[in-house]
């Protein structure tokens, strides 16, 4: 067995042999308070699994894209939003994001948020929203909370 | 969004939505007391996110295949042979399960033992140890007694 088959996991959601990244390597995107860890990246796997957590007040960046997330919730409870639904979310819960769905991720109730995310290893890139975007989305009073940080 | 794509977790580590399945539809391979739910399994996406889950004293079929495993123990404690070596495991560890490798998971600690397990989509049929592979897995006295439950 190698080293790195098994990684012990640690206080504070951390891992043996799993670094502590940044959210995202392009700093353009909107997003606050968020780390990113990659549990598994395996050659001749169609998939990345990754944990994503947030501080209390943190969020991920509002984007939408072609390929698909399944998510899982791992640590604390929040509210995300996913097309036109906002929804509180607490450990194991389950969220898949359709292709080209808005959805963010958001720490609102003062502890942190954290969750798994599997991806396809090939992917294409997120496109973050236009203005007409933002206002089709805040027509709605409870994804306009949500984007203000005060849902729930 | 469609009514399926956020599942809500539920006492007992089930999930609204997710079925309650036999851990193998091919019943000739040796198991205990091992569930199995599907809680990924999209149409574009190169791996499937399963969650099984044994009670205690179960184990899941020892056995090896060229596809890769992506564990993450999600629930309780117990052990895991991974090659050569066994290891107590905890909420949280990642297991990786390289090709070929033999590899099972027992609830040795009283109380059920329940992980989740990424995998390709599309992948070879596991296969069952032969007498002279069991005979040199038990040649190593802590995989020995692993194998006879009585691990830890």
């Amino acid at each position: 067995m190698a080293d790195d088959d098994f990684r012990p996991f640690r206080d504070g959601f951390r891992w043996d042999g799993v670094d502590l990244l940044a959210y995202k390597e392009d700093g353009a995107a909107p997003f606050k308070a968020i780390t990113r860890q990659v549990l598994f990246a395996e050659a001749g796997m169609g998939c990345e699994l990754r944990y994503f957590e947030m501080a209390a007040g943190g969020y991920s960046t509002l984007e939408r894209h072609q390929h698909v997330h399944a998510v899982m919730i791992l640590r604390g409870h929040g509210h995300c939003l996913l097309g036109e639904a906002v929804r509180p979310v607490k450990p194991y819960d389950l969220v898949t994001v359709p292709p080209w769905t808005w959805h963010q991720f958001r720490a609102t109730r003062g502890e942190p948020l954290g969750f798994l995310c599997m991806v396809n290893a090939e992917r294409d890139k997120p496109c973050l929203p236009a203005t007409d975007d933002i206002a089709r989305l805040r027509s709605d009073p409870m994804i306009a909370a949500f984007l203000d940080g005060v849902a729930g």
